[in-house]
């Protein structure tokens, strides 16, 4: 039987599963179960609502420490006029919190009295005097927190569908329960399947996948508060994983199946869905994310005869989605269509991201059929929220983690212009937003080192790696914060003010030296190809992998090679663009090319080996107004700072007598 | 000794605490662990960064199924001049993550490649072909995840002080790690005091109070990611406080002592504190909360040789807090002094409440020295947003359920004036304030029941009781959605219009009607007293309680008094005013008064009598403007609900046969 991929469009997939579902008699609250009033039940979702059982308080309370007395007994009471009430009949003392005696209305607080012994003269015995002498009266109930002041009994004090906070717990207690109904956690069970999966910690061969997945989405689903069982990894055989998804359907809620849903030799899920249930879904237009399926798979009944959960009697079939392997598929998938179920099984609303509109800092293409999520930094510069678009790559779950938010290209568009707003899905606050430096231009690996010393500082410095020259181009159209640059001018010498003149004028600028740094020809260990200088990149046997037009490390190669006269045309792999440091480094470490220009750290970090050819200073530009603001202060404290230095002299290659350095200020 | 209390200033009191836990020497985190990397760690926080171990992927891996070959071969293939590569030597075929060939350096996708059998025909063996027929060249690299696509080896994975989120277990287990260095959870011992607690579930006597201050902390505590004790509670004793204190001290990092920090007969916190170590601030300039005691107290060394703990052997004191114990101030004692600390103790930032100016409703008087924290309920009406005070008692932690934010007066000032914006600490996100729907007026037990139907519609009902009238006034200065109302004219018996015309001029609105309901007298049990009529409230031993000016309730009182020529001077307790109708039946359910005019509901609600007098319409008022938004679509589907209206009629003295009828729309 052969599979076919279809791009349904992801409504239409949703209403699918949730129509298979209410046919099932699934969309609704799993069960409930009551549970103590403790501090797990933090979290949990109300069953139903909570109706105050008695009064809080339940007695009309002394809300000062002082002496109960009837208001009425207080009237004409002045300065020059006193009154004096006798203890017992006419006035009788109360701590906080005290009921106040049947015949009393008011409290007046101990400081307002004068406290008398038998013969009328003033006691030190405030608390136990034989009368009490008042220079003013007392309105009714004033100093009474009477019966009811919080709470009323039969008042409602929380809905069904309630997520429980610690203050909630308080006023359940109040309100007469020591128990409390929420509704039961859905319990998802996540198949990991892959005859190439290998668990955390194995040591790694070619071919060998980390199976991570069953990881990040067993901490979904907690963090949605269901219950989640990680199978053990399943081999890509059909009878195999049928069995586990049989074995899982019994206990269980959900099933996710993950991957083995794309459409290739060995990808068993859809057959699987077909064999124990109903496929309803194969292949949704979204993306990424794809190779979804969404299907019920059957409960064998029998089993449960006898168990406790009555609930479940009635079903047949549950529901299965097949996740696909790729990680950044795999969570998305799990946020679009395991999130909502659960919200609904646990009774609550969805845990909905906030959106902002943002501008889009560049052009993103999208196929005009897809829902189209791209993960971006989004960073406040002047009045601008910027969404910077962050690597596509459906297997870079580092995209994930450095993402702020989710940009949304919807369906029936063919992407987005730089420039144009785009609406975004936060995942950091605002206020942490405010607090990110946009970073943009040349990457080096201080900036690793800033990131970590700035999130000490309460900043956090996203820095996305464009190139020198992309960095100022940037800075002109008010993207980001700063901008590392090494851009040598080849008349000059001078490194990058002649490029600030021509790719931002008219914008007055700071420049900050922020290190010196060694470049010069990163090669495998032990040098195999003998290579010595930038003559001998021209060897038909010598495979070059080069950094991106724009970036400063180009910048510098065209220039040495313009001076030695050699054509790039005769450079192996010239054309071959790399966007880091380390992206070059790891094309020699892993045999893709012979030899780039780089920088010393770069070579050191992979165990491969330098040729110092040149030395270069690294500045930090940053468009003046910035620069005075709040933002930035702890950027420039860091780079006075004796453990910020030593941090990087300790890398190879770095110089930090530069460190800090004014280049120009205007 | 006696113990007074000051008021210090906020700032100056965190300063000096955080001073005295600087010299004990633990501000810092107070110790790391190294975790299994599973979904437990979610919510740990980094004790260290994290570097990448391994690179992610770790080899050149095919990102499709298909056919890896050298990209050089494929050079000069068109659609009229195919190149056909024979398996083995020029062709391999590969499944999406299989690494590539050493010789290879790009894919073919599967659906790009005719199949060839040994006889150069095409074959149905798409996997196992003799040779691969294509039609277009590809680019090196095409169709590859290179290796480090994802991570590089020796990269920054994530900085130390990262609250882990589910993305970042996996990229943690794909840069080779599998376990991770996260901040040890601060213990703290939560010690209620007081002779007079109960715990949650007792039987209560007038006097007792229910403890659960504890449980909210705990919960507070377990929301701000440390661990806590919760001790049983301690009576006013105080060697029993002191032994406790000391007992606690052992083996926890923080204690808190709760209540007994005020300065009245039987609160020896601030002398226990004393005793034990050092008392450092009693009485906190700060609103609630003002009886804050900080301090530190000694532990006992020598309890801990040969402990495991081998960071706490320097230690010789620990931070100790003396929480108020009303609970709201208890709660936001917490929030103010523990969570900073707790923050700091696990290396990761605060918890920071977003911020907005809002518009205030009402003025709020507060003391010029005191930073003053207000809870209001926040909405959105219009573009205004919206902050209303609520209930101001420290006692009513029912307020700290209902809000939806704290606003902050300062120090320095002597309150705000209503229209003023004031700065709120937002409890709930922006999307759930703008689906809150202000509801201000008059107060009507079907409220608290269309509360609970509109949180099933993804609404939330925010009512705030000020009376028919009030309600009005607040519509017209646009502060709120919606009004109950239901004002008698006594000269033409209808309802509400002409109080509309006159506190609402030129504003077109839509009048529904609610419900029809009787009002009457509630009285006590057996009606001791023989109330019968209104006449029988001048009797001099009935004391009446009232429903505040504005509120039609009082409106029908005065024209009912009016008819029959009784003047209200001759009611006893006729100037004493509740909010709601079931603050007046709670004040009769108390024995505070004999006989309040109001609805039947309330008196049933809490096991009181009934005599109906008058039946009256209740109606909504909704400007047209706010009408005709997506926000109250919700509401007006409600009133047709035949499980709504079923549970309105279900209230004693309710008619639902009016509701929903249009009475005017302009």
């Amino acid at each position: 039987m052969s599979v076919y991929l279809h791009d349904i469009p992801l409504p239409e997939a949703q209403t699918r599963f949730r129509q298979a579902i209410q046919e099932a008699g699934l969309w609704r609250v799993l069960g409930t179960e009551l549970i103590p009033l403790d501090e797990n039940s933090l979290g949990r979702v109300t069953a139903e609502p909570i109706w105050a059982r008695i009064s809080s308080p339940h007695y009309h309370a002394a809300a000062m420490d002082g002496f109960a007395v009837r208001a009425i007994t207080t009237n004409g009471a002045l300065p020059s006029k006193p009154i004096v009430l006798e203890i017992g009949p006419e006035a009788e003392y109360v701590d906080t919190g005290d009921p106040l005696p049947d015949w009393a209305n008011s409290v007046i607080p101990i400081e307002n009295v004068e406290s008398l012994d038998e013969r009328g003269n003033l006691t030190p015995e405030i608390r136990k005097p034989a009368s009490i002498r008042i220079r003013s009266s007392v309105a009714p109930w004033s100093h009474v927190r009477p019966l009811g002041e919080d709470i009323v009994a039969t008042q409602l004090v929380l809905p069904a569908g309630h997520i429980l906070r610690p203050v909630d717990l308080g006023a359940i207690a109040a309100a007469g329960h020591q128990e409390i109904r929420v509704t039961r956690k859905p319990k998802v069970a996540i198949l990991p399947t892959g005859t190439e999966l290998v668990p955390i910690g194995s040591q790694l061969k070619a071919g060998d996948i980390l199976e991570y997945n069953s990881l990040v989405i067993a901490a979904q689903i907690k963090s949605m508060d269901g219950e989640s069982t990680r199978y053990p990894i399943t081999k890509d055989d059909f009878d195999l994983i049928c069995e586990r998804v049989k074995e899982a359907a019994q206990d269980h809620d959900l099933i996710l199946l993950n991957a083995g849903s794309s459409a290739g030799a060995e990808d068993f899920s859809a057959k699987v869905v077909e064999k124990l249930g109903q496929l309803l879904v194969h292949g949704v237009a979204v993306r990424p994310g794809h190779p979804v399926i969404l299907g019920m798979v059957n409960r064998e009944l029998g089993i449960l005869q006898g168990g406790s959960e009555t609930t479940l009697e009635s079903r047949v079939s549950i529901p299965i989605i097949g996740v696909p392997g790729y990680p950044v598929s795999a969570a998305l998938t799990i946020d679009i269509f395991v999130e909502p179920l659960i919200a609904h099984w646990l009774g609550r609303k969805r845990n909905e991201l906030p959106t902002e509109m943002a501008t889009l800092t560049r052009k993103i293409v999208s196929p005009p059929g897809d829902d189209d999520f791209v993960r971006v930094a989004v960073g406040k510069v002047g009045d601008k929220l910027l969404a910077a678009p962050l690597s596509r790559g459906a297997g870079v779950i580092t995209s994930l983690v450095q993402a702020d938010g989710l940009a949304l290209i919807p369906r029936g568009t063919q992407g987005l212009d730089a420039g144009e707003p785009v609406k975004v899905h936060l995942y950091r606050s605002r206020a942490e937003i405010e607090k990110t430096i946009f970073c943009i231009g040349s990457h080096d690996l201080t900036l690793d080192l800033m990131s970590q010393f700035l999130a000490e500082q309460d900043r956090r410095l996203a820095s996305a790696n464009v190139g020198s020259q992309g960095g100022l181009i940037a800075l002109r159209r008010g993207e980001a914060h700063l901008a590392g640059s090494h851009l040598l001018n080849p008349e000059t010498g001078e490194y990058n003010i002649s490029y600030i003149r021509q790719y931002m004028p008219n914008i007055p600028v700071k420049v900050v030296a922020l290190v010196g740094r060694d470049q010069g020809l990163i090669v495998k260990p032990g040098n195999p190809k003998g290579i010595k200088s930038l003559r001998d990149l021209t060897s038909p046997n010598v495979q070059f992998v080069n950094r991106q037009r724009g970036a400063g490390t180009r910048v510098l190669l065209d220039y040495h090679l313009k001076l030695m006269t050699i054509a790039p045309e005769r450079i192996v792999g010239y054309s071959q663009e790399e966007y880091t440091h380390l992206g070059v480094a790891a094309a020699i470490a892993s045999g893709r090319a012979d030899c780039a220009l780089g920088i010393a750290a770069a070579a050191q970090a992979l165990n491969l080996e330098f040729i110092p050819l040149f030395q270069e200073r690294y500045d930090l530009v940053i468009p003046r107004q910035l620069a005075e603001g709040d933002l930035l202060g702890p950027l420039f404290e860091l780079l006075a700072k004796r453990r910020f230095r030593e941090a990087v002299s300790q890398l190879p290659g770095y110089d930090v007598s530069v460190m800090g350095t004014i280049i120009l200020e205007e």
